[in-house]
């Protein structure tokens, strides 16, 4: 099969890699119907992230079953599914709380590569969600999200305890910070501030929901929430971005009791602790537990009441991978889609 | 009147002060029953918090209104009263969702120094509780410990959300974290774990609530947690010492998905933005709104169902208010009540 090998920074190649197959008895392999490139996917491709060695990139997955290992039970081959970044038993105390990024036998379903032809994803059965028989071609880009932006986004908002009439700020207009304004707003909030100064960006934020858009960073955007606020900054903040700024700017805009819901990948950060102990918000992160809300995303989307596809604002095929990685890393395109 | 002045590190001088007196319509005067040393006063003792000026000391008092400006209309002369350290307007939205201790009006009651015979109070109305009637003299140590330690442990164990049925760790064996013990116990916490060393703190902790005792610090502490916790780590955590290592061992004992609750004062303590990202824990902390507690732990001591005063293994006249301080700082007590 074909599928995308990180070399070095800026060195993304789609070449001839051996057809993965089952290992245990729990695993699936599945034909991806799409695959994309991720907003962590540019790090490596920088070279903020180190490559220490040749790596299959890529982790966000929805295809057909092909063959499922012995001990399988809840998805078969022919069905059409969606999963998670992080496989999962689906059974330990962990899972059965919803954390199911952090199962105890947790495993990276990405250190295969899901930028390629075929996918073997481990603990299928408590990891794969199946749609309700096949979706139409239209609906893919969106489940695609699901297995990943989409599900992150949404364990922002709900991180962030965002609830009806609340008042949201989301920190980040990459995909995940869209799609958390997608959340908020149906999660029932009642002003969503989204903090971008990309016209392309803004205009899908007010898409998805938004009631605000506030152009400034760091400190002074935290000014203008505050007085779009009354003074007290927001109920719920989704940080979608992960760098220092981004999280001070995220912990200053909330108010106090107010809660931050950080889902950008944490790179370089030191929370101050007499800020944070002041501050008084509640702060929640980390890699999202997407197959928690895999169901009702799914359902969503199906139902189409939510169309999260629309953050791949490019789509190339898979050979052209490296193109779907500048564009990105170059802020040319929210998010690339890759036609396997 | 007699009040508690620190001059220098190691110089705390109980001297004759001004009585304090009205300033604003909305402020009290209370003629205080008892105050005490707090965990934090040994701060600026030692010489970790700079002694800049002069400072009138302590900030915990229960006692007697002599005096109510003409805007004051929830408490009256005669009226024995609770309130926390700091003074709230109880209007504001801050306040409005429980957070008083970050009201917009906010204003520190400790200014005044609340180791004297007298203490003005602002924002009374919204700062003061009155009990039902003058109580019981037995009842005073825990009525005062319930303007600070009590409230400040009882809003670690909500922070970190201690539900009926969940494991609890409590890291820090002062009053907070033994008051910390008892808010577990009376939340219905199943399993709570208390870190101490010192013999007189763990029988406290067991008299508390406490179902198990941990000698162990830092990551050895830790991996004692993990033993007893079936690899997981505890649902919630409260945290009562405020240093980097005491931080650190909190977040550490927390099982993915677990609640932390921050109330030591933070000293000096930096959070590795990566590590808290992939810990997936709830933090939350901050100066606790005792002000949300006070009519329910007024309740649960009128009606002797707690005895947080036990906390008071040392009683001394206001006169000797720096030997206090010092057998706090060396650990020869849990607390010192001072008596006016």
């Amino acid at each position: 099969m074909r599928g995308a090998i990180i070399y070095a920074p800026g060195d993304v190649r789609v070449e001839q890699r051996d057809d993965p197959r089952i290992v245990n008895p729990t695993d699936a392999v599945i034909r991806l119907a799409a695959t994309c490139v991720c907003g962590s996917d540019p790090w490596p491709w920088r070279g903020t992230d180190p490559v220490i060695e040749p790596t299959p990139m890529g982790h966000e997955y929805a295809g057909v079953v092909v063959e499922a290992g012995g001990q399988v039970r809840n998805v078969k081959p022919g069905d059409f599914v969606i999963g998670s970044f992080f496989a999962s038993d689906g059974t330990c105390e962990i899972c059965r709380a919803g954390y199911q990024s952090r199962c105890l036998q947790v495993e990276a379903v990405g250190a295969g590569g899901a930028q390629a032809e075929y996918l073997r994803v481990p603990l299928a059965d408590g990891t794969l969600v199946a749609t309700h028989g096949q979706p139409d071609a239209d609906l893919i880009p969106s489940l695609l999200a699901a297995s990943d932006v989409l599900g992150t986004g949404w364990f922002g908002a709900v991180a962030a305890d965002v609830r009806p009439g609340k008042t949201v700020v989301v920190v980040g207009d990459g995909a995940v910070g869209l799609l958390g304004v997608l959340a908020a707003s149906q999660l029932g909030a009642e002003r969503i501030i989204a903090m971008s100064r990309h016209e392309s960006r803004q205009k899908l934020a007010l898409e998805f929901g938004a009631t605000d858009i506030v152009t400034e960073r760091g400190d002074e955007g935290v000014a203008v929430v505050k007085e779009l606020t009354g003074g007290y900054g927001a109920h719920s903040v989704i940080e979608a971005v992960g760098t220092q700024q981004s999280m001070m700017q995220a912990i200053r805009a909330a108010r106090p009791g107010g809660h931050i819901g950080f889902v950008g990948v944490s790179h370089g950060v030191e929370l101050p602790g007499q800020e944070v102990f002041y501050a008084e918000v509640s702060l929640l992160g980390g890699p999202a537990p997407v197959r928690r809300f895999l169901p009702q995303l799914i359902a969503l989307i199906e139902d189409r009441k939510i169309d999260p596809g629309k953050v791949f604002d490019l789509a190339l095929p898979l050979d052209q991978a490296a193109e779907g990685y500048r564009a990105m890393d170059e802020r040319r395109a929210i998010k690339a889609l890759l036609q396997v």
